[in-house]
């Protein structure tokens, strides 16, 4: 009986230390409790008619460098599952963005994923730098409502394609590493 | 004496699994750590007078619909415990907002509650979408500092009162789901 | 046999109570997981040219009140561990800035710090009141990637030096208490 119970106790708090283990080694390599690709379509105003544009200008740049700097643009931008931007769109990215390099093309963003879809109600805040010249680069998903309660994890931007200064179309991977 | 220590383990374990079973429950309908309700009150610049005027626009709309859309506005808002803009407040906010849809009004804000009363100090940081059209809608408590030092939780907006482009006064119902 | 393995486990039970009770009191005053100091370098375009600058300012102040309520900033500005702003910059923090207040200095940020150097890959995003008045202030780290996967903490400012419109430096103690 004793004896017994010493095995249990040990299996225990062996078994304990290994989740523990594990729970450490998948913190600093987690994996995303929920995860989705959307795309984000831009439509210049000014470039494109009020009918068909999603977004525009509102300062303009003060001269410093060639790259667009100080140019900020607000955007109720629709978000698509497929990369025609024609599609019937799951939510609208709603917020602004503004170049900020004067010998490069870079941006920052902020901006939330309004979800009104069958599948997901409710919205997601994003913010952070969009290194341009880089492939991908990662920005911070800060908060959520609804069914995104609570949520933070990381978005993946990658340009998909880029059309002069009219379209502009990002991949988005966003990826939720805490949930409710 | 085996017997009894047998009972103690027992306990122990499976008072560990309620607590982690009702832990889990309160994870899917969490109450808040902090809850309380405030009024803030909008009073424009260039309609009402420097003396009055808590915010202003910075930019002018370029024309995307007839919704104001890329108006952006800054403010250093009064707020107040009841409907009153001039009653003592007991924060401020701190921040801009604009509208940016070209079909509604719908705006986009991001601020500070400053708190410097004898019951708070400290600061809660808030962005989100603003879906006007909607009674009521959520943004995020992304941190805090002082007494709410690294919070988090929800500000559920309500217009309570639009008084043209002069004044409105939105009521803030702050639940914070993670405090320390 | 039976005794010494009690007191193991009255030990175990023990020594996990006194862990629970040091993380409890370390919540309530707790220690970053992460801190370190930088100094942030803002050079004004239009005050300097060209060649130096690394911010501009994208909106002229509507008049409310004589302290530049409603100049909002953009900036690229470098990161560095000492005061000189010719140091070889360990970051860059890109974001904006704007005054909000009509009787006084004060400001409200939101930006991102781009890590680029031996020690650091990744990014830390930031937003919050600057209240200028105050010799230091805390804004929050709501964000972050890369080495800074999902961290959360706080930023605390001093202004360092004011040189006109021209140049500002501000001590940014940086601590995260969420680190993975």
């Amino acid at each position: 009986m004793v004896k017994s119970f010493l095995f249990l106790f040990i299996f225990l708090v062996l078994s304990k230390t290994v989740i523990s283990a594990r729970s450490k080694s998948s913190k600093s390599q987690p994996k995303p409790c929920k995860n989705f690709v959307l795309y984000y379509h831009d439509i210049m105003f000014g470039v494109d008619d009020v009918q068909n544009a999603t977004s525009a200008a509102v300062t303009n740049p003060p001269g410093l460098g060639n790259f667009k700097f100080g140019k900020l643009v607000i955007f109720d931008d629709p978000i698509t599952t497929d990369k025609n931007y024609q599609s019937e769109p799951v939510a609208r990215a709603q917020g602004f963005y503004f170049y900020d390099m004067k010998n490069d093309y870079n941006a920052w963003f902020a901006y939330t994923l309004v979800f009104n879809s069958t599948q997901h109600k409710g919205t997601l805040n994003i913010m952070g730098a969009d290194l341009m010249m880089e492939k991908s680069r990662d920005l911070s998903v800060v908060g959520g409502t609804g069914d995104f309660f609570m949520s933070r994890g990381i978005v993946t931007f990658e340009t998909d394609t880029f059309e002069g200064a009219k379209y502009f179309r990002v991949k988005m991977n966003i990826k939720l590493y805490e949930c409710y």
